[in-house]
């Protein structure tokens, strides 16, 4: 690269310390959660407060084809997040706006705010932003949104799609639109909020989201089983989902339960194969009626032991614990994240391929589940120092994927394609809809500015 | 028009019979039941029964610049299925394939069945297919797909796009291609499967709808009020969901009532202004919390009578004179059909500005409501052979959905664009939106053969 681009005229358009240029400051926001060694070196970061700053530096971007990695919290697994060479990084940090009407129901927020705000919010007027990525403490609402992420009880109260009703976005021309509203239903025009929501900031920035909220969730009681192997604990999951919609339905292996035990230190069954972690919140008798159905599925599928609780605090314990996984096995060594998922009666058959690619390739893999979903997150561990290792890895990791592939389901249930599993997209998809996510990608940012290098 | 294509070509191409050219059977595929006096006479009528009869359809259509009106059961209201001149119209209504899975809990349909056909093959396998339309018995999943048709129980349990998992769609070139899947939750790639659903049919053809199923309902208890007033009823609506998500929430006033009374002999109180339905399914006594939450809002808000029912046949007498609404008020005059919808709180302020206009213009409006989602139908009854009533009536149908983009709300919540509102599509969105609805259309359908003056 020859013609490298200087930022004074961006800076000068800015409000005084918006464009950070300092390298030190820059390194911190090359990488994200996935760690990506090859992340890139950025021109600048620039954080906005406004829509209209934002629009600024889409104009700029589009004026000096500089291209644009738009940032959250940076807690992508994908690499979604994750810096590249000569790129102007967006980072939406400082915008933190909102405002709760109890009236219609509805949180209208910036981007930047973390999902626990939003929930904090929501929650001292009484209401409920359900969405609940494990991440919720340190990840962003526009990332939730441009990863239509997931998380605990989505198993019964839906995806951040299903909550979010309007959105502000700029498009990589730098026009501003807002797209929906609070209306609860609206088929006015192509469904062009839906389309955002998930959208992985290839098609546009969110610097607005509009999103519903519930009345508060009820007590949910927690049923706690542990099995020798996750094969049972799989076969107890289908059991239940068989049969009811449970509030939340996780899974941990040994190796995870080990982990988090060795970081939180709380008792859990160290000899454990398999942990099933699940939440009733029906009401009265009908609760009873589902945690009865949850311990009856642990017992018939060999759970070793079954613990059941109403008090909340103790069953937060559990949730915390299964939200804790992830940081907890990153201590064991660098990760490679999966996120695949299968229809449920494919469940165990996914679970039973990644033991045997584990053992195939001598990788320690590690296995966590949104199982009520069929989403799960093997979590292949390796020695970043041992090449050899670091190579059988990455093969386990694609051989992880097309497995999913072959049994119908996906490569990435919640965290998005990003950088990093772009290369998979196409099997599972078809060149056809590969075809026509070009043509949706170049209709709207013929540049291919924002965002390069995420999806397509 | 000098050049008429002739369909010899497509009748060759395509089994026996398959492509009707008869005027007298052409003159059933003109309008729809928005009844617009200004529909056009098809080229042809094709009725494909497999995807591929789709694809030489459409490829056909794009060889020869023929512009295709895709139509479902053509119960749209407004004018989405109605026939433009020239066109060949595509009726899924031979597209009747169906295969329910109880493992995924799924249901893998072509287009063509009716969304009751689906419902009842759900049922027999102990399942529940939701969304509920009033038109449930006479309109097609297709048709529900491409409108994100909601209905009576979407208010708590959301509208065709939460049901949709997978789609088949032909595009405008011919190609067919698969979207999404079974598996519950998938990020893999823009969200295309989202962007189809309520796309109106003019980015492409849904040929087959991978719909998520439900364990059955809950038996409902069903609460109805009687009101002096729709303003009162309005009230009413808004103290139940400022406290709890019932499992339906509609209301009729004095004029759909009457016309229902006379229509189906129930016993409906004829003296009453309003009657608002509401439905709790919450199970034991979380139901009859919200059944007393129910009763006490009809109660403060100035019902003059409130009658309960935990007898499931009782509750659906209710149900169904709600849905016999638009077809009893139809027997009244031609209609013109709002659909306009607005945030909660400002129902009352929507109820009362339709009120106002009726007597302005003169012309007898009767209101419908899924009034727990904001969602409105105001009906304009006029006599088509009053030129000056028809005037008047045409005025009060922009003035609606004037006053409901006044009011931050939708002109359509749930019917679709189609081609009667279109006019009224950019003072709701503006003219970013369309520029960026047409961007998407352009790219997809460059040459506008699909669905031509719906929605653009
Ligand atoms: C310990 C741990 C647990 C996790 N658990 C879950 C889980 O349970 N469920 C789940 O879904 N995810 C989970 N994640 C992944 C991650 O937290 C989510 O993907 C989250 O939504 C990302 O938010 P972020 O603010 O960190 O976004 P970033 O990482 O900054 O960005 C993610 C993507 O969104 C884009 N983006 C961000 N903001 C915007 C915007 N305003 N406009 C347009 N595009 C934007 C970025 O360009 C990038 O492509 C977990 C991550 C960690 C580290
Ligand atoms: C008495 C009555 C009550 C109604 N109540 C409701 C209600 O409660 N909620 C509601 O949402 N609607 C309601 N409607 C409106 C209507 O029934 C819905 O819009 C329904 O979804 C249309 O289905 P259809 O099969 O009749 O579609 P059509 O009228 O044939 O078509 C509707 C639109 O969808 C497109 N389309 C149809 N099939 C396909 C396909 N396979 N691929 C691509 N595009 C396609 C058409 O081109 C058209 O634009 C009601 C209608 C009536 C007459």
């Amino acid at each position: 690269m020859t013609d490298v681009i200087s930022p004074d005229s961006l800076i000068a358009e800015l409000p005084d310390g918006m464009v950070v240029t300092d390298p030190d400051i820059l390194g911190g926001y090359r990488q994200d959660r996935a760690f990506d060694p090859d992340a890139g070196t950025p021109l600048a970061l620039v954080r906005p407060t406004t829509t209209a700053e934002v629009q600024t530096v889409v104009r700029w971007c589009a004026h000096h084809r500089v291209p644009l990695v738009t940032r959250g919290a940076g807690t992508s697994l994908s690499g979604g997040s994750t810096a590249v060479d000569g790129a102007l990084v967006l980072s939406t940090e400082k915008m933190r706006g909102l405002v709760i009407d109890t009236a219609t129901r509805t949180a209208v927020v910036q981007p930047g705010l973390f999902n626990a705000e939003v929930k904090a919010a929501a929650a001292a007027h009484g209401l409920w932003y359900p969405p609940d990525p494990s991440s919720f403490e340190i990840c962003s609402i526009g990332g939730n949104v441009a990863t239509n992420a997931g998380g605990l009880c989505c198993v019964k109260y839906g995806v951040t799609t299903d909550y979010v009703l309007g959105l502000e976005v700029v498009l990589a021309d730098g026009r501003a639109m807002r797209l929906g509203g609070k209306q609860l239903k609206d088929s006015a025009g192509l469904p062009l909020t839906k389309l955002f929501v998930g959208s992985e900031g290839v098609l546009g920035i969110v610097t607005e989201v509009t999103l519903r909220l519930l009345p508060p969730q009820a007590p949910a009681c927690t049923v706690v089983g542990s099995f020798a192997s996750v094969h049972q604990a799989s076969e107890a999951v289908l059991a239940i989902t068989a049969q009811i919609r449970p509030a939340m339905l996780e899974f941990m292996d040994s190796v995870s339960i080990n982990a988090v035990e060795d970081m939180l230190r709380m008792g859990l069954d160290r000899q454990a194969g398999a942990l099933v972690v699940a939440q009733s919140d029906a009401p009265g008798p009908a609760g009873a009626a589902e945690v009865e159905i949850i311990e009856r599925a642990f017992a018939e599928h060999g759970a070793a032991e079954v613990f059941a609780t109403d008090d909340p605090q103790e069953g937060e314990a559990f949730t915390a614990a299964r939200r804790a996984a992830i940081p907890a096995v990153e201590k064991l060594g660098s990760l490679l994240l999966e996120d695949v998922g299968v229809a449920l009666p494919q469940l165990p058959a996914l679970i039973d391929g990644v033991a045997a690619i584990a053992s195939e390739r001598r990788v320690m893999i590690s296995v966590i589940a949104h199982a009520g979903d069929g989403n799960t997150h093997p979590l292949i561990v390796f020695d970043p120092a041992d090449t050899d290792e670091h190579d059988r890895a990455q093969l386990a990791f694609g051989e992880i994927m097309d497995l999913a592939i072959s049994l119908g389901g996906t490569i990435t249930g919640e965290h998005g394609v990003g950088r990093l599993k772009k290369g998979w997209l196409p099997n599972q998809v078809g060149d056809d809809v590969m075809d026509l996510t070009a043509t949706i990608k170049n209709a709207l940012d013929p540049h291919g500015l924002l965002n390069p290098g995420v999806i397509l």
